[in-house]
């Protein structure tokens, strides 16, 4: 089983890295991280370098596609290259998938049109443009195309789409591998959950790094 | 803020790729990638590509320690270098840190004779073995060191740590950045929580991909 991940400059590393860490353990899975060129990309910061090991060429009918977001993604919605390649790759494959802002991929390629799907809560304004009916859902199926919300949802993400490529124990066994037994110190993972100054503060920050 | 997260060749990349996640968008983080020397070392299956762009050598007084794990850890506990530096980055760090397997190498270097400590449920033993005193617990801060459990369990390690850095509010303001609100499709995170035939397909799963 081929799984491509898209890479790309501007990459949110965790998009990417949580679904693999799942993934990657699947029996007979083969994961391929894919960009425009080999080579190193870095991370939205410059932080992080992650190795293209295949082109979008080389890797043409993966069986899972994964598409992570990253504010590199406002470039690449204009980019033909990684859009014919997901419209193409995703004629063949059992599931496409993105993180984050991916689905912002996803939409401009054409395959989310008057389909609910998630994002990054800062970016549902974008996949409505788009012409994608953005939800408030951590995890979105429709039929073979399934979209996570924002960077940790990934882990999610792979863990409902290992189960249906495989069954309810190796699920769980993927997940205690990871020991995914998840216990963050306050409750504040969703934009409804938190208060105005922690929203601030989210600008405050986001500001600080752009 | 200088955080160092230290790889090696057969890292498990969630390890370091969940903290570093949420400690880059610490106001004045700088976060480098440290390791044997400068370029590519290849995560713990061979699927990802992760680049060195600092030698142990050229980052010496971190703020922040984070030693991830993976099975390149069984190597590297005889390491005099990384030892070497763990143990003198660790005499003027605010925080040294690990996650899963990670503090195998806290252990030989002899930071956790006699202390509490935590890690990955498979190397449990190994932890006893190198004189500490393994929990079952998921954090596990004793003084200004802080290990966490298996691989996922870096990100909750992260916030914890976040905030003894910061304050509530932007603790919070970086769990939603990054959206950890986690739904995972099942109870089967840890240990205690899963029944024999998952234990039993976790084993088949290591053996396939070793």
């Amino acid at each position: 089983m081929e799984i491509a991940v898209a890479i790309f400059e501007q990459v949110t590393a965790l998009d990417a890295v949580g679904p693999y860490e799942v993934l990657q353990r699947l029996p007979g899975a083969q994961v391929r991280f894919v960009g425009h060129r080999k080579g190193e990309v870095r991370t939205d910061n410059g932080f992080l370098g992650l190795m293209v090991d295949c082109t979008f060429g080389e890797v043409t009918a993966p069986d899972i596609v994964l598409i992570p977001g990253g504010i590199g993604t406002r470039a690449l919605v204009h980019d033909g290259v990684i859009l014919d390649w997901i419209r193409r790759a995703h004629e063949t494959s059992r599931f496409t998938t993105s993180v984050c802002t991916g689905s912002l991929l996803l939409a401009a390629a054409g395959l989310l049109k008057g389909q609910k799907a998630t994002t990054h809560f800062s970016a549902r304004p974008m996949l409505l443009k788009y012409g994608a009916v953005p939800t408030e859902e951590r995890i979105v199926q429709e039929g073979k195309i399934i979209t996570a919300a924002g960077v940790s949802s990934g882990i999610d993400m792979a863990l409902h789409l290992a189960e249906q490529l495989t069954d309810v124990t190796t699920a769980q066994a993927l997940q205690l591998m990871i020991e995914y037994d998840p216990q963050p110190p306050h409750d504040a993972g969703a934009l409804h959950k938190v208060d105005a100054s922690v929203l601030l503060r989210v600008q405050e920050l986001a500001r600080d790094k752009s």
